[in-house]
């Protein structure tokens, strides 16, 4: 049997000591781990931008995977922390809308509030449940404890606040929801859901001041310099300036809304 | 057996070539090793943050595990570099206080000057003794070297220059030592030390011409940008903005001083 | 037989989520893979910083090692993603000079044109071809699969846009080509090179109206905050400042000149 995989996808930051003393719990449960790193570097407390990048990159990851992930601002408070079972998946995170996209599409088939302190560590801190129940409870679904053992079932998880796409007057108001590191800003627009109200030739994106036409299909297509519109590689409408940084040019925000017409 | 577990601890920064050239020749030496990256982004040349780092994240490693740790001003100089065996895991780094904070709590049951050529790589660099001296001879120690073969006995290890806490008229003067990525800043003062000479209830800490009264036991305790003390997940005292940022709320940085009183 | 290494360079960003898409493709074709970081700190769409990080580490690996490279402005347009195997390590890459310093030392021993599907993801995107080619073709090549399969044999590839230093009237202009994150300034003079056309000793650059005189070995050799030359750990000119940043120091960026007179 291959070594179990456990991912990581944190606001920690790259390099920091609170991934690394996870890696280590995890470790000293499991020393055959394959722990890997998701993404550190989600905006600190940003739970819509860790569902993202879970939602982006988990389904890539092979059947019985494990995915900690923690975007946690709430704790130590009465918020909970569950096990999710999702299209084969495995997932532990607080309950605060951080699964909230993954769900959107599959629902759970087993949904668990982490309750039995037994797969714990024995002093739950205040401030660091990824380390001290998240971890040691994915080094022990690792070595094969039951889900069903981590606590009580849970109906349904607390949804995520997303910002849905706005339809007004045939004018669809969009969300930039992730810059990444070009500075291509991602929004909340789906291909199937635009394809289905809107033919490629005929979308116009206003976007501080800025008119795109058209969409693109790949970055290489116009000039050096000019602004684009094309759907991104996780499926998404986005704005890139070619061979540039549409986030510098603009100087636009991830929350910003931009319209298309 | 599982794999040897090595880990790095660098000033190079995430993503360095540095870093990758040390993987390849710990892998290139024993391809089985697993290697863990614990954090590159201590502040360049910063031995104490290197120290904190190190004493917060190796003791949740298991026991047997290889750490290196390159913090190292002085490369190329005639500072050693050493090996030192601390509560059952294995150090690696230049002898310049990195270690410092790790022995305060226990003593080191081996200590080495690293001196045996044999170990290293054929040409030693002048710059690079993380890649040329400090990765070879982590390969040959996961795969079965006596440590005593490395080099020479050394009788102690040079002292780590730490700001410890100064007490002066029942007022306490305290050093921020790291600064996380949420911007909390973490201060030398542990939670031991400092509940043998005052009662949580009457902390008031004095930073920057704020007054911060009392103790919380977790970030959600209180309301939205508020400014709040509590202790942190690795027991030491640390100040927190509520859902915001302490240090650019409050221009602080590492080595700063404040008074709890 | 150890678990076949696959290391990862890109111009991401560290955290990308697109990094571990990739890292999810790779470990949902060949589960026991040890896909190693080197860099996703390129510069973005920088193929000379690609290719100039790839040769100082890529070396460093144990022969058998698969490297993927993705620094790739022109993704989705005509420009070929190709195999090289060099010094009995493997490449994949785009086809835009990312290879480019490797192949300067040893020649490509085999080159092929990624043409046969069969062996990429079902849908390949138009913007990311590291995830839909190059992830799966790695994975295959690491479970076995014949390099020559992979598509179509390539003459030669295409070359890299390289600064090469140029000498008039006996001085040498060098360029900027990499500055490291404590701020050492790496230059495109290579050790054996400049010894041959001038002894340590004479050796003056002018550098932003700053002059530095001499080589040292190492960068405790001089006083705090001195600015220095010296050979860098991978055998090329740097000027640096001891204890501090030269970069910061001097303003200095990647692709400026300067002068050894």
């Amino acid at each position: 049997m291959p070594d179990r995989i456990i991912t990581l996808t944190t606001d920690f930051g790259e390099g920091s000591p609170y991934v690394a003393e996870m890696k280590g719990v995890i470790l000293s449960s499991y020393a055959d781990a394959k722990v890997v790193d998701i993404s550190h570097s989600v905006a600190p407390q940003n739970i819509r931008e860790g569902a993202l990048v879970l939602e982006q990159t988990t389904p890539h990851f092979p059947p019985g995977s494990i995915h900690i992930a923690v975007v946690d601002p709430g704790v130590g408070t009465d918020r909970r922390v569950v096990y999710a079972c999702i299209d084969q998946r495995h997932y532990l995170a607080p309950d605060n809308g951080l699964l909230g996209l993954l769900i959107r599409r599959r629902r759970a088939s087993s949904l668990i509030a982490l309750t039995k302190q037994i797969y714990w560590r024995p002093d739950v801190s205040n401030t660091f449940h990824g380390r001290d129940m998240m971890a040691p409870v994915a080094a022990h679904l690792a070595l094969g404890v039951d889900p069903q053992k981590l606590g009580d079932p849970l109906p349904m998880l607390t949804p995520l606040d997303w910002p849905e796409p706005e339809v007004v007057n045939n004018r669809i108001e969009a969300t930039i929801c992730f810059i990444d590191s070009f500075g291509n800003l991602i929004s909340n627009i789906e291909a199937d859901w635009l394809a289905s109200r809107r033919p490629p030739g005929e979308i116009e994106i206003l976007l501080r001041n800025r008119r795109i036409e058209g969409l693109k299909k790949t970055y290489g297509e116009a000039a050096q310099g000019e602004l684009i519109a094309l759907m991104g590689s996780s499926g998404r409408l986005e704005v890139a300036q070619v061979g540039g940084n549409a986030q510098r040019l603009l100087g636009a925000r991830t929350g910003e809304k931009f319209i298309i017409s």
